[in-house]
């Protein structure tokens, strides 16, 4: 028979085999599919499904599980490896393989719909869509089973381990205390500087972000940098990883702070080992972990006076006559000027996390049963009124503005605060351990903090839970407090106020 | 138990959904692939290959296929797909499926190679894989079986129904004829007109090959055009075709007729009825009669007075420098230009199939053991030497200038000049029927011939062979005597020959 790791080994890799088919077929259906190949997708992702599910699902599979399961010569990340792959078995095996075609085809037909009904600023064109998505995934939640409440099974599927009453406490400890704060930098922030407003030539800003994600550390010849409406990045096979952006001549900022967020997505994965891809630990299983990578080279990194040091003068190049008297002041000002927006992607990060409370609120609503798919246009304004301070005045703004729910991401939104709160509270030890990195980061060399995210995270991979690889970083359980002593110190400083 | 057809309707269908996220791989491999992910890739196919065998060879599909062929309430083209399934059932039951996994990874890993050998010049990094390549098609080739002779059964998968002693024989008819012919038209040309070797910026280029492809009918919106090193043509599924071109600055015809050329291809894809997608019978498995289409458009439209005299203009709008003194009259000459090259995609219409007599020539030695891999590169230079006159002095513009062999495609090649031979008959008979087209086409008005072709070729799909598809329009067997009676007409008149 042979050990065990070398007859469950194949199956593994079979298994990573289907997933990066899958993984490209969306990368394509969301960045190069013609238009016209929409409603054929669906079935052949459907079909995709099926069979990684029929394979996961296969009792020769269960058996090597449980037969590695009882094997002591396995070593630490072989075991991790059996312990993630019986997590997905379990899962699979209580999904029936039509709920699993049916979801799959549903997601393609959905996203299709909102991208109709988006632009039409009509809901209606989502709506019996969505009304059946939340049914399905409420029928998935159950066959998945759960001890406190449904919504603990969705938030499972993004972040492994963690439970909804631990999110609801976190946002509990952060929402009273952030909406005041937000409030006085915001009354304090003073006039919009011109140069957020101009207009800046497309393909300028794609040869500039270009330049920057590859200054930043990522490898163009073990991944590519396109474009697409909602910016993502994807781990499609081993030295393959993708990121997208999105351009508007009005948001240069927009631009260039979703390349660098995408980037630190990308910098993770692309900082996996080569060793472990193919192997359930080499896929990141925690969102959370991955938005704090996001989060890290965003907002730490990203919207820091030193690096916007180093970035000006490369931007007046490419751009001369709308930024050539720029100073660095005004543009670390600029970068940082507080926003507060209808729309989450473009919003700030002193109203970035109210954006995720609502949703939070809102998902927790539906999968309670306290709200239905057709209130849910009214009750995403009064959210955001209730959150932001802002009422949408279409549904192209409120309700229709994400694409998360079309695609079933329902648990999805509140990784990007958990995400949020880890890189806050993983850069203060980087920089406890490092010492300032202000004077590298000012000459445009972020290697040192790259080199410590690789050893102290992403070399992991998933061989520990998320929470787990974090709080043995940080040293303790994951609080709001960094992140809001963070913008205590950068906003107070920018806009002279005690706060 | 229902109707078979039902029953067997979903497993089609899952057939071809996997065919689906295989040419997915295959096209994204060739245009979009950071070059990192090579090695990776070559697993991906190779498993998903190994799923679509096993799907193909079930012995569930079996049955349904026995019950099927003897249910006489099936339509024709039921019927057809039936029979089609039966011939990939057979082939794909003789094939072992670790020689289909071992092939599948072959052919990532050879192209590898020779895509580093080609720049490199050096054969010798392709040879072990190129080696390894033959005598694994030779065992594939035995293990189907085959009657007069090995060649027989690797020509089948791209011309079913085509045997070696037919192909010999058409060659035999051509070559002694176009010898001498290509010879004494070369000899009157003249000097090569200046326009041709002009620079022209790649940026334009692409611009109007962009308009053209879509003057002649490709529809964008269920399809792509990109770009890639060697041109192709692939539908991924319903609505999602995709062509690729290639650009030089220095070689502005050879850009605007492989997109004329493809999009030949392309049209013909585009103009399966859309209700035969997912059946074998909504696949083109002649390529011969997929290469007439295209050849139909580079050929008989795209080098013709009328159409060139359509597109000038459009031409110069986009190159006034380069182009904004050139007479209809030159740039006829010019495009039909004859050039004797030792690269086959650089060559013209007179040689070109010369370039193929060669290929055939050495690939018949290959698989009569009559050639070893290793004598490949002076038996290259030799029949180069032979057929078209001219003796590489380097690897890179002789042995390895094609891909074909490194992705295992033996037996391909001569569909090409069966192609030119079904196109310039296939032409004369919509001549015949339609009238000339001169007046059309001087107006950019192609519409009646791609009516004529989707109503004579294109709407039966895969339902017939393709060689009998074509006689059935030409109305008798193929012979080289339209395709040598088209160059003497042509070239006739151009040089003012008799011919």
């Amino acid at each position: 028979m042979g050990m065990v790791w070398e007859r469950l080994l194949p199956k593994l890799q079979e298994w990573a085999d289907i997933n990066s088919a899958l993984r490209l077929l969306s990368w394509d259906q969301h960045v190069m599919m013609p238009p016209g190949a929409s409603p054929g997708r669906g079935r052949v992702s459907g079909t995709l499904q099926a069979i990684e599910h029929s394979r996961l699902t296969d009792h020769s599979l269960e058996e090597l599980l449980t037969e590695a399961e009882q094997d002591d010569s396995l070593d630490e990340g072989q075991r991790a490896a059996v312990r993630l792959t019986r997590r997905a078995f379990d899962k699979a095996t209580k999904l029936p393989e039509s709920l699993v075609r049916e979801l799959a085809e549903l997601e393609t037909t959905t996203f299709q719909a909102w991208a109709e009904a988006r632009p039409a600023n009509d809901f209606s064109l989502l709506e019996p869509h969505l009304t059946r998505m939340v049914k399905l995934k409420k029928e998935a939640a159950d066959a998945i089973g759960w001890e406190d409440e449904r919504y603990d099974a969705l938030l499972d599927d993004y972040e492994p381990g963690m439970k909804t009453h631990e999110v609801e406490s976190l946002f509990e400890g952060l929402v009273p205390s952030l909406q005041p704060l937000a409030e006085s930098i915001l009354a304090a922030a003073g006039e919009r500087p011109a140069f957020l407003s101009r207009t800046y030539e497309v393909d300028k800003q794609e040869a500039f972000c270009r330049w920057l994600v590859e200054t930043l550390g990522f490898d163009l010849s073990r991944g590519r940098f396109d474009v697409s409406p909602h910016p993502f990045t994807i781990h499609i096979a081993a030295s393959d990883v993708r990121q997208t952006t999105r351009y508007e001549p009005q948001f240069l900022m927009m631009s260039i702070r979703a390349s660098i967020h995408e980037t630190g997505h990308a910098l993770y994965e692309q900082g996996i080992p080569d060793e472990m891809w193919g192997l359930p630990t080499g896929d990141i299983w925690s969102l959370a972990l991955h938005e704090s990578q996001s989060r890290i080279w965003e907002i730490q990194v990203g919207t820091g006076r030193p690096f916007l040091e180093f970035m000006l003068p490369h931007l007046k190049d490419r751009f001369p006559e709308e930024l050539g008297r720029l100073t660095p002041d005004d543009f670390y000002r600029g970068v940082n000027y507080p926003r507060r927006s209808l729309i989450r992607v473009q919003s700030d990060e002193l109203t970035y996390n109210l954006h995720i409370a609502l949703r939070f609120e809102l998902e927790l609503a539906l999968f309670r049963d306290e709200l239905a798919v057709g209130d849910l246009p009214d009750a995403f304004d009064a959210a955001m009124e209730k959150y932001v301070g802002l009422r949408p005045d279409n549904q192209t703004d409120g309700v229709l503005q994400d694409m998360h729910w079309s695609v079933g991401a329902f648990g999805y939104f509140p990784t990007y605060t958990l995400g949020t709160l880890y890189a806050a509270a993983l850069y203060d030890k980087a920089v406890e351990e490092l010492g300032d990195l202000g004077a590298e980061f000012r000459r445009g060399d972020t290697s040192r903090l790259l080199v410590w995210l690789r050893q102290n995270i992403h070399v992991h991979g998933s061989r520990r839970l998320g929470k787990e690889i974090a709080e043995s970083v940080i040293g303790g359980p994951l609080s709001p407090q960094p992140f809001l002593a963070h913008l205590k110190s950068k906003y107070g400083e920018l806009f002279d106020l005690k706060l």
